[in-house]
């Protein structure tokens, strides 16, 4: 497989993640191929924008019969993925880190969670989800001893901040946080601040909007 | 307070949902100012683009002081919130609509959660986390009764698309989806298909590209 030299646009990455997706619960169903105007349908998007998506990781279709569904399920996984598995650690066993763990381990997907942190007594040293659980404590020795290069913040907002310095010192390259408190960390560290509020304060503003459209 | 005529947006409004939680933040601290290039340094974003956003709901500064925080966060509570408290139901009461229910209504949001839905007997009919479960082949009616705009779909992805035809009928106008598969709703209904899985595909992504890069 051919290295893509040319950075590949966060959009694109996010649309081929869900492309994938798409594509596998086709492939369970026993279709074979997929036009790209009917995978752009069921993403709610055009056409053009899958063929352009697909035409920068170097993926051209069959026009008859439209794109081969297995090979571009193989295609975006060489994008996606590494060859090794990459592990990944829940910050916060509550019920969102649990609910993230279910729902991440639940997949067939190249990345796992291997290991969970948390600040209770009740939780560390067990194993919840499969899954061993520590004392956040001992994240630094934890990572080190698990080659786990993500984490997934899922702690209280109020507790986040206090955790950036062992990230870095721990030598993490990703970060993806749920908090509602933006993190920061130095160039070289991938962050994504992902709160879940904002989508659905997003959500609303737009509903309160058309309402006064409709109202006016 | 004058209407907004123009559309503001979705990135505008996702970033003043995140500056007004980090302005409450500084609010409660005691903060009484702050100016356009702290609020960036916090989002991880230009000074520029903060004052950008602010422009386009028509809010400006005091440039000595920086922004007054309190007259800020009103400001913006005016543009993203209706006067009227919005009402949203979870579909699917598992570990994750527990978790965002907990989440949500912890936080002082103008939108509630003040109903869930699942299709397990045991949860039916009883109370989780202060708001009442009911029975989900009870939808519709339940919706009417309380008024509900939102909903939030957080059950397992192979059961997300049967309830497409029950929300359009119940006359929602919000869908937050938080399957791994993409719902399409008539136009009318504001969508947000999010799939965390994606978010953390695309942090591995990056992860990988950066150790790549360091490889060569």
């Amino acid at each position: 497989m051919s290295t893509i030299q040319t950075p590949i646009p966060e959009k694109t990455i996010e649309r081929l993640s869900e492309y994938r997706r798409t594509l596998i619960a086709c492939h369970k169903r026993g279709i074979t191929h997929v036009f790209s105007h009917i995978l752009a349908g069921m993403h709610g998007i055009t056409a053009v924008q899958v063929r352009r998506d697909l035409m920068l990781i170097g993926f051209s279709s069959d026009t008859k019969k439209g794109y081969d569904v297995k090979i571009l399920i193989d295609f975006i996984d060489s994008i996606l993925y590494s060859e090794n598995t990459m592990n990944v650690a829940v910050l916060g066993m509550g019920n969102l880190g649990q609910a993230i763990t279910r729902y991440f381990n639940s997949k067939q997907l190249n990345i796992r969670i291997t290991a969970a942190f948390d600040i209770s007594e009740e939780k560390a040293g067990h194993t919840i989800m499969d899954i061993p659980c520590y004392h956040i404590d001992n994240f630094e020795e934890v990572v080190a001893a698990n080659d786990i290069s993500i984490v997934i913040i899922s702690l209280p907002s109020s507790l986040a901040a206090q955790y950036a310095v062992p990230i870095i010192n721990a030598g993490i390259k990703g970060v993806l946080n749920f908090t509602s408190v933006p993190m920061n960390f130095p160039q070289g560290i991938v962050v994504e601040n992902y709160d879940i509020t904002t989508i659905l304060e997003k959500v609303a503003y737009f509903v309160k909007a058309a309402e006064e459209n409709n109202n006016q």
